[in-house]
Formats: structure tokens, C-alpha cells, sequence
């Protein structure tokens, strides 16, 4: 059966999207998000500027969108993280250190990174991460691996404050001290 | 003998000065610095409003003088603190707990509380912080009281990054527990 017009037009619609966002994507990546232009996005997917002035009104909805694709990314690669096999210690372990991966990453981005990282989508995704950090501290407690004379909940506040030390770090191996000292903080 | 009368006008200035700053603060304290309007300063330290625009264009010139006044003032504290009797794990503790009793009121500050709190006055108060906190714990790891498998400039940063936590605890038991879990951390 032929698909529906309407079908192949909104098909059509999510994937120059996509390929404005990987655009997006590829230049942030190569030079910031600061120099992430519609000009360049327009030479980087081949698509008009009209065309793309029909789908996203100026740059900073485009950095908006991209942004809150990354935000969905990595959230959805801790939740595989959370889901993946190990003591609930050895799970939390994992996820602390690739958001404080994520964290290093997102201080290179300077302002822009620090304008984009305001706003609704990023209210929920705290929340979305501090329920799932906590829920691992949580259960490790339960397991004996976690202190429990402090709330769950409070632990997750510190650890993710405290890994946003992360976006000043000079090196990766900074960054597993820093994992290995926040976890030290919640060792009974 | 007489005083020149430059400094006579000198010492007003500075008078009415820090009488607009004093009435900023405890508008600021009892309702929050968005409550603060200019109307309010003048009825609350009686300066004509003529007169407070010629000290300061707006309410926003207002609120970052008094704010640049409230991070000098805790900057004071705190090296007052460094400085104080004690171990330098004790007065590392102090240092922590009072700076974690000052992120918890700007917690209650909200969106005008994080507008303030950028500009180059705060960067500047930012790395005097973490010049005091990495001076203290340096001092402490040579004492045998703090870690020394990692930098001491590394650990203010974990420090002083989790305590931003704070800002959002619930009660003072709580921010007391965060400390804890803080230098719990920096342990050896």
C-alpha cells in the first residue's frame, strides 16, 4: 500500500531537520557553537537558505534544537548506563563518569554552551537526571555500598554539583580523580 | 585643622552611597532582589529620587553594586576565617560551611540572584575563592588531614563546585550534611 501523502511529507520535513541538527552537530563540534552560522549550516547540508529560514526563524532556535537533541542523547545513554549490567554501585560508578565526560565537554563550549544551557528542557532533564542518579544511590545503599545516613536525593544534588567541576578540568585524568574523590563522598 | 572640603564632598558621596546599598540589602532581605525598585530605595532611605539617579542610572546599577558589596563582604568572611585559630582541616571546615551557608540564601535569590551572579566581578571573586580553599587544603594535605593523590587546586574546584548544591537543600541540617559528605571526599 502506498504510504499517505501526508505520511511521506512529514517524513520528508524530519529529515531535513535532522540533517540541519547533524550540520549543526559537525560544525559545533569542529569550531563551537559559537561559530555555527545559517550560512554555513546552508553550504554544510546543501540545503537553501530560504529553505532553511522556513524551518528554523534564525541560529539560536537551530542551536536550541540541537542542544535539546544532545540533552535527549545523553540522557538516554545514562538511562542505558542505569540499565546495563552490574551491582547498583558499579552502575552508578559508570554514570557519574560519563555525565562528568558530558560535563568536560559542554565547559569547552563558553558562553553559548552556558546561554543554551538555560531553559525549560534543561529544568526537566535536571530533574530527569537527579531522579535517575538518586534511584542508583539509593539502591546501592541498600546494597551496603552507598552511605545511608544521608538522603539519597541530597547525595545526587552533590554529585552532579560537584562533577560540574568537570568543565574546567585540564584531562581526562583529572576528570577520573574528580569522579573518584565525588565518590568517596558517598562511600559509607 | 579644617577638612578640605573635596573630601568633605567625597565622604557624602560615599555616605549616601552606602545608605542606598544598606537599604537595597534589607529590601533584598525581607521580599528578594527582584522587589527592589527604585521607588522603594528612596522611601526606605529617604533620598529624593533626583538625587538617587544621579548616583545610579537604574535598579539594575543598584543591585550590582550592592552585589559586588555582598561578594566582597563574603570574600572578608572567609579570609577572615583562613585566617583564624586552628588546624588547617578546622579552619578548612569553617571556611566550607560558611560558604555553603552563603550558597544556600542565594539559592533563595532565584533568576535575579543568577543574573547577578555573572560579570567580571564575580570571576575574579570565583578564583580568589579558589585560591583561598586550594591554599587551605594544600596546607591540610601537608598536616597528613586531606588527600594528596590529587592536586589540592583540583579539589577546591570539587569542593567548591559541590556545595553549589546547597542552594537548593531544604534545611540547615541538610547543607551540615553536605558539608560532611563534602570533606568526606578530601579525606586521605
Amino acid at each position: 500500500m502506498p504510504k499517505l501523502w501526508n505520511e511521506t511529507i512529514e517524513e520528508h520535513r524530519r529529515a531535513v531537520r535532522d540533517a540541519v541538527l547533524d550540520a549543526t552537530a559537525a560544525l559545533a563540534e569542529r569550531h563551537g557553537p559559537r561559530a555555527v552560522t545559517m550560512s554555513r549550516i546552508a553550504a554544510e547540508t546543501g540545503i537553501g537558505r530560504a529553505t532553511l529560514y522556513k524551518y528554523f526563524p534564525d541560529v539560536e532556535a537551530v542551536l536550541r534544537a540541537w542542544h535539546e537533541r544532545q540533552v535527549s542523547t545523553h540522557l538516554a545513554r545514562l538511562g542505558g548506563l542505569r540499565d546495563g549490567p552490574g551491582s547498583a554501585a558499579e552502575r552508578l560508578e559508570a554514570v557519574l563518569e560519563s555525565y562528568a565526560a558530558i560535563q568536560r565537554r559542554r565547559g569547552g563550549h563558553g558562553d553559548v554552551g552556558a546561554l543554551l544551557h538555560r531553559g525549560e528542557h534543561v529544568d526537566r532533564a535536571h530533574r530527569h537526571l537527579a531522579d535517575l542518579v538518586g534511584g542508583l544511590l539509593a539502591e546501592a545503599a541498600a546494597e551496603g555500598d552507598v552511605r545511608s545516613d544521608v538522603p539519597a536525593a541530597e547525595l545526587a544534588a552533590y554529585c552532579l554539583h560537584a562533577l560540574e567541576a568537570a568543565g574546567g578540568l585540564p584531562s581526562g585524568a583529572a576528570v577520573r580523580r574528580l569522579v573518584a574523590v565525588v565518590l568517596d563522598g558517598v562511600r559509607p
